[in-house]
């Protein structure tokens, strides 16, 4: 195996290309292997094998830089650079990250998991350098789905502005993780299949080396003829205009092809993109299939591409995306929209329902959020579905355009809490601490599946504002599914295990590892209230009210931010109410980034645990004797 | 007077195209009289006169939605639509909004104040109306500047792909608030300057005039090469590649010639582009001489130009922009970006001491948050000055690429806190409640230009992460200026007055507030302590354990979203430290928006007055007898 032999990029230089051809079908066939068992991006990974082989063979990093979007797409850069052993832990809890990882090796220069910022760390890697007047060469890989995200395309606009020296690969395979959308991409698809313009660019250019060159007054024109034709010989115009120099299409398989252009584009002043196609999953043929599907895997049957199912009730997301097929039924008005996300948000089936009343704008969060805006502005009711990591793309236009205007805009915020393997580019942690200071919002968290059903009713039938439901990456309870929804009254709590010893205040999946510190208080003799607090604003007051008035400690459980969490909200209410001398303790997701690993171990890693819980009850009731010995 | 007889857009219908043009001079001239008493938008206003009065002329508002990017140029729009008596309260408290407000008027149908939202909004409506079956006709005016905010490129590539019918009007005038910056700004100009690719295209239509029809085998070639020439007839071929049709660029201060090409384009199937090119400031000689000032302007004499200026000690922005060449001069690690604003964000002197090390990026807050994240990844010292409103458009670059890597990005924000006549959507009173809940965080806030001096050298020298400082749009206290510039140990605040009955724990300008609250209760006997809490992240643990011990009440202010604010910061510290029994009231800025109005107008509303301070320090006190008694 020549796989064996490569440990680092220098290991590289000496091969030939029929080497790194065999070197390429190896690490597919690793991937594949590894995959099967771990799980991971296989498909984005098998699309770029022959690319990244192509640079590191050519550059020097970490001298020079590689910077990956996304950074989904590094397995191979992960391989070849001193790691291959160790992805029997990829995307285990202290294993191999997913993702570019720095602390990880000195070839990951630029850490990221939300799409489209590979342009801007390329563009400031490259100022800094000439800055400091280096020689280092820098080059970005970024896909096509990215491209469309808007801040890919304000660093476009800089680079043809400023015209740095650096190499963009624009790593063409069709698709976001769903099939993409966008002008830009049915332009690059122009680029590569129309044969007709094609071809009509190869008899201009005949055309051009035959005219001949012409004396007097005519000459004039005739070059400025010639000129103008140039402008059709140019595939990438649109790039072109926009100040970069383009090379391509190129095929993203063809190592020697690659290391060819690659070379040329080294000689270009300026800024260069170079369009290489690629296929999604190459050399798999489950995954060639269905890029889709095999975008992000969990581990399968090699053979036959079956993929092991977890069993247990349906994710919190499916039940999402079939109830909102069966309030669309009844509600011509609701529309959802995507960015790019239609299956992982649960929306496949019900855009197959209503056509038209699914719409995937790309990865566009911005966008997205403020067309929704407009759409409710019409007097439509749509349902912005989106993970809670990449809403925070769209924390301005919530502000500014939705809250702001005051309007019927419905979040469905996917993935809140810990999302596991993905780890802390994707942790859904921040939405409460961001949304809940924003006037107009009314956010919410379901306890079960029944409780999801229930406020996504609520919230269409809500005509006071935006309203925001969020709900986690896990399976639902479990719950039979009542046949009725039924709407419930904004800002109101309901107590779920009555107590009077101290109080648990929790939302989500918390409420079950209240459940558990409960049962764990219980064997001592102490009776512990469960509040859910499904409307983390607005706060149910005269329950908050009822509580400071009956004395009992707070705990307040939240997979979420500790720092301007519910948490945080309970205390401002006691505060802005006069209401002193209630005793509260905050269990939430700690001051730092939790990194990948299963949802269990970031609990743990964070506190969020019902030992911890218990033992936070009942050190609050040993401090205030006054509770322990029931004097109240 | 024409202008006397138009209340309504109906009026203008019956006009001819003469009526038209002396409407709009009688229109500018109401404008230079009227904004020289009140200030405002001026020169945008002047330069979308003519194109106003066609659209308003053709179209039926409010049944056809007429959408304004930012919005500060619909002034003219106002005019038109029946609120021209108005003008003497623009942008007063209670008065004539400076942007869209819908509460104004059935025609101002999306409010904005941030840019690069029109696209979106024009989209969402186009959809509303198409799933509705309405024919209504939906038109956006952006400026080339908002055109490179990443969401409306967002916007375009959606609108390119799905090719809904609506109209975008560009409005071409070659700045933002600044000169432009960005590969499609020059683009622009190449379209509209370049007369020698106009003249081949010229020569090129005669050409394919002259190719006669060929039979045979050579008539397929021919064909193909006619078609292939046509690209090279499209004058704005960026926008057709992406899927619009596009027309111009057409003259802005020739109605004829605006009224006939927006009826061409009103026949097109899909979204049609027209690039109308404008003079910022037209028909005002001084203010088309530097529509950089006069974009937004305070009053001024009319014969003269000559804008009356305030007196007192320089704006914080000047003394930021003062010290940071200061600090450039000694440490060349340091380089400013700015989102389009280097005149509003006082780095126009450093861009001319530094060529090189300033980098406007236009408007792009996205970008220019990330790649700040590069520069510092390789060593630089990355300024990324930006207005508290604005930096919400970068929330994710901050947590994602900045406070997650944990990189060396110094933030100036500036405009923290309330902003005076721009209102609401230009407030600066989210960014504590935004950034206070990263990992990684520093956040300041200085109480005078020395400690803002201060600051900027601690955060030069500061190298475990971002740091951020936020001032206000006001003029700095007026202490004399130390020379030598001190290093604020992180995470330190300071008693700026002694007392022993209760603590206000104020920042920035609340200080001052803090103080007259303090006099005031001085006058009933009583000694109120003034601690400044010059860091929000890290808190002073040790001082806030202090006072829990010493047991005084305490009163946080801030110019600030009491949600998720200091105050709660505070609380948090002290449930995280299991301190209990501590009385906390919170002064904040309340939860909804705050409209436009004086400074001090904005605080009277939200209650951030001495008054209201000093009645909350009494209230506590005599709720909690023990303090008033002395029993202490």
């Amino acid at each position: 195996m020549l796989l064996d032999r490569i440990n680092e990029p220098q290991d590289l230089k000496a091969l030939s290309v029929a080497e790194l051809e065999q070197l390429a079908g190896e690490i597919r066939h690793f991937l594949i292997e590894k995959l099967s068992v771990t799980g991971g991006h296989l498909a984005p990974n098998l699309g770029v094998v022959e690319l990244t082989l192509a640079l590191h063979y050519l550059y020097d990093s970490p001298a020079d830089k590689l910077i990956f979007d996304v950074g989904h797409q590094s397995y191979v850069h992960k391989i070849l650079t001193g790691r291959k052993d160790k992805f029997n832990t990829l995307r285990q809890y202290k294993g191999l990250c997913g993702f570019v990882k720095r602390a990880e090796s000195e070839h990951d220069v630029w850490e990221a998991g939300h799409s489209s910022t590979s342009l801007s760390a390329a563009m400031g890697m490259a100022m800094a350098r000439d800055l400091k007047g280096d020689k280092n060469k820098v080059i970005a890989v970024i896909g096509d789905g990215a491209l469309t995200g808007g801040m890919a395309l304000e660093a476009l606009n800089h680079i043809g502005h400023e015209k740095p020296n650096l190499i963009v690969i624009l790593n063409d395979n069709e698709m976001s993780i769903a099939p993409n959308v966008g002008a830009l991409h049915h332009y690059l698809s122009r680029i590569r299949t129309d044969r007709h313009y094609q071809k009509a660019k190869d008899e201009l250019q005949n055309l051009l080396n035959k005219i001949p060159a012409i004396g007097g007054k005519l000459a004039k024109t005739a070059e400025r003829f010639k000129d103008s034709l140039k402008y059709l010989l140019v595939s990438g115009i649109l790039f072109e205009q926009l100040g970069l120099t383009y090379f391509g299409p190129v095929d993203g398989h063809d190592i020697e092809q690659l290391i060819d252009i690659l070379k040329q584009a080294g000689s270009i002043q300026g800024p260069v993109l170079i369009h290489v196609v690629t296929v999604k999953g190459k050399g798999y043929s489950p995954a060639e299939a269905d890029s889709f599907k095999w975008h992000g895997i969990t581990p399968y049957k090699i053979e036959s591409g079956q993929v092991l199912k977890a069993v247990g009730p349906p994710m919190y997301t499916e039940v999402f995306g079939q109830t909102l097929i069966e309030l669309a039924e009844r509600d011509d008005r609701i529309v959802a929209i995507t960015p790019a996300m239609p299956g992982g948000s649960g929306l496949l089936e019900f855009a197959k329902r209503f056509p038209g009343r699914m719409i995937d704008v790309g990865i566009a969060e911005q966008h997205a959020a403020t067309m929704s805006a407009a759409l409710a502005m019409e007097g439509m009711k749509p349902v912005f579905a989106v993970y809670s990591t990449f809403l925070q793309r769209a924390y301005d236009q919530v502000v500014h355009d939705i809250c702001r205007q005051n309007l019927n805009v419905i979040f469905a915020i996917d993935r809140a809490g810990f999302v596991g393997p993905d780890g802390e580019t994707h942790q859904g942690v921040y939405d409460i601490a961001f949304l809940r200071h924003i006037p107009n919002m009314v956010l919410m968290m379901p306890k079960d599946e029944n409780e999801l059903r229930n406020m996504m009713k609520t919230a269409v039938e809500y005509n006071d504002g935006p309203i925001a439901i969020r709900y986690p990456r896990i399976n639902a309870v479990g719950v039979p599914v009542e046949p009725e929804m039924r709407t419930i009254p904004i800002g109101t709590w309901e107590t779920v295990r009555e107590g009077d010893s101290a109080v648990i205040v929790a939302i989500g999946p918390m409420i079950a590892v209240a459940e558990e510190a409960a049962d764990l208080l219980k064997r001592e003799g102490l009776n512990v209230r469960i509040v859910n607090a499904r409307f983390i604003k607005p706060l149910d007051g005269k329950m908050l009210m009822r509580l400071a008035d009956e004395g009992l400690p707070i705990v307040v459980m939240e997979e979420s931010s500790e720092l301007g969490g519910l948490g945080s909200a309970i205390m401002e209410y006691y505060a802005l109410q006069g209401r002193d001398g209630v005793t509260i303790r905050l269990m939430g997701v700690p001051d730092r980034f939790i990194e990948h690993g299963s949802i269990k171990e970031q609990r743990i890693e964070a506190g969020l645990t019902a030992e911890r819980c218990a033992a936070t009850v009942a050190g609050m009731l040993r401090q205030n004797r006054k509770w322990a010995t029931g004097q109240r």
